[in-house]
């Protein structure tokens, strides 16, 4: 049984300056909280999400038996993250499609739906807002910051924008900064995306249509991305949808992998929005907290205070534990306290949301950690 | 100074049974040849081509300077397959867009271009059609077949489906068949054309357009497949197009490696055929000479009498040194005289078509011993 999450809203008349020098008001940011933040508000943890999440990260929706949040095995009452002790907090990032202000609302400015005219947003910003809505909350420092991929880096963020509010940052299956074939893949999901003829130069609401080609491309290429290999081979193969006998047809569905291809692409382009996905991919590409330093991220990772978690997964080719360590040698060269684990795991990216003993574990263990340090 | 290469064309009135069930006739191939058929007709070499090459496999074409045929560097007077030595046959795969019969010709069952409904093909098809051509050029016997990627498989098929027409196949960075992500990469592809509006259900012909959009998609995927994680580092890293200054756009040019790919995306839509992409892709799919023996590779390859070279390189992901090695493994168990070469290149799968001094000699020292037999 799981508990019952109840998503909370919260509008910000004041202006939110962006990166881009743009800024965004009027906007209001979905969270939900678990558990309870103690007297000494020292208590809390804030969990990033990635591209395809949102606010919702444990529980089930009252009456939706079938509503479990997106990280519901790492999180709740006698979970690795124990809401028992711990006063989580999740909120939907600016300019995503599950709550948050984003393309498909109106601009205040204008009157008119923002469509591809919200500003673009970076991984900065995104903490920046959430900053405000710990304010809110009355959380003043996290006892951590959690995050997976996208997440992961939103939680290193963290901890060189407010360093004095961050005890811990736990990085999982994330990275520095995208290498040149992670900004590829984003390239050629965003141009099937824009170049979709119902994607109307991003403002397909008032034509009442939705660029759901564009949209299942894209979610074919992320797809192949979280998989390893390997399991991709256990689960898919070569095995034929269809018994033992090939139809040879070149757009009918043969092999079970496009099958599950195809479904995901479709299930996908039912909910997600287009110029979400753009706003999402482009602050992947542009987070690189080593850029104002010449690209040496020992000197841009000096700021951060921190103790740190990274975690890592064997078979992700997304992002390798290669990448990982980059983030682990940049601390230990500015004598950090870090701890880090490559998990031999067969499931690619997507690992880092299965249900892996090791993995949950050894999150289970590091929160053990933080919790006596107030307990 | 490139030699002067010049196309051929020979037209088979007689239908060719496919492995469908379908059959084709009235089809042409286009074709050429380097080098002189010796008296003893030994020294035949036939080089298979993968998805983007044809017939056109080295030389220029009269007057045009830059019309070097795609393997260049390998074949010619003096290169490792020299053709002052060796009568080197290129032919354009039946379904191409180069000159062959394709999807874009008049099917003379009905008067009407193909488009779709040009029949499926499978790389045994592609051998057999290549067998009747060297029937008309008096080859009854090759000193060797050659391919990369796709043409490697084809390669490898001809031992399978003519053990006696072949005493040397050398078949590099190709596999035995393609695993699952490899199958996955080609579907995205694939719909991404046949989605695209102006795809018309594959008869695109008749309304004027051509589906361009779909083209790039395929295009760029393919190229993130075709090079690998470190070259594309190297090559383009995080370099910006312009200068040092973001410009915070999802859907401008922002990266370099951006802009490679949509000039590579765009440049392909241009010129080559969707039906065709659609058909190879399938092709590729399909090959696994191990099927007919419940995946027993050892059991599919115990008809093939020639002796093998097989090449691949280590940074490979398209088709990695693994899928490589077992072909060699089944070969060997099968006590066949195979040599193996894995070569360290950092370019990914495209380095069978590149300059590599290792590479290139290790062609031009088997190719010596294989002329060395009818010297």
């Amino acid at each position: 049984m799981s508990f019952i999450a109840t998503p909370e809203f919260l509008h910000f008349p004041q202006a939110l300056p962006l990166q881009s020098g743009a800024s965004i008001r009027d906007y209001t940011l979905a969270y939900e909280t678990y558990g309870s933040l103690n007297a000494e508000r020292s208590n809390a943890v804030l969990v990033c999400h990635a591209l395809n999440a949102s606010h919702h990260v444990a529980g089930v929706y009252a009456g939706q038996d079938k509503s479990e949040g997106w990280w519901n095995n790492m999180i709740g009452p006698g979970k690795p993250v124990d809401t028992n002790r711990f006063f989580v907090i999740g909120i939907n990032n600016l300019g995503s499609c599950f709550g948050s202000t984003g393309p498909m609302h109106t601009n205040p400015d204008t009157g008119q739906v923002y469509g591809a005219d919200f500003p673009v947003l970076t991984v900065e910003d995104w903490v920046n807002a959430q900053a405000r809505l710990l304010d809110h909350l009355g959380v003043q420092q996290l006892a951590a910051v959690l995050g997976g991929s996208l997440g992961g880096m939103q939680a290193l963020s963290w901890t060189l924008q407010y360093p004095e509010r961050v005890r811990h940052a736990v990085v999982v299956a994330s990275a520095p900064n995208l290498n040149a074939e992670n900004i590829a893949f984003n390239e050629v999901a965003r141009r099937a995306i824009v170049t979709d003829p119902d994607f109307h130069g991003g403002h397909f609401y008032q034509h009442g249509v939705v660029p759901k080609r564009g949209l299942r491309i894209a979610r074919m290429i992320g797809h192949i991305t979280y998989l390893s290999d390997d399991v991709m081979n256990e689960k898919f193969g070569r095995q034929l949808r269809e018994g033992l006998t090939l139809k040879y047809s070149t757009q009918d569905i043969e092999f079970q992998i496009e099958s599950y291809l195809r479904y995901q692409g479709d299930k996908f382009s039912e909910y997600f929005d287009a110029n979400t996905y753009l706003l999402i991919t482009r602050a992947l590409d542009y987070f690189d907290p080593a850029r104002a330093f010449g690209g040496n991220l020992s000197q841009a990772l000096a700021r951060a205070t921190a103790q740190f978690l990274l975690v890592s997964f064997s078979t992700d080719w997304r992002f390798s534990p290669q990448r990982s360590r980059e983030i682990v040698k940049a601390l230990l060269d500015n004598r950090r306290d870090v701890s880090y684990a490559e998990i031999d795991a067969p499931h690619g990216h997507d690992a880092f949301l299965l249900d892996d003993a090791r993995y949950l574990n050894l999150i289970r263990a590091y929160f053990e950690r933080i919790a006596k340090e107030f307990a």
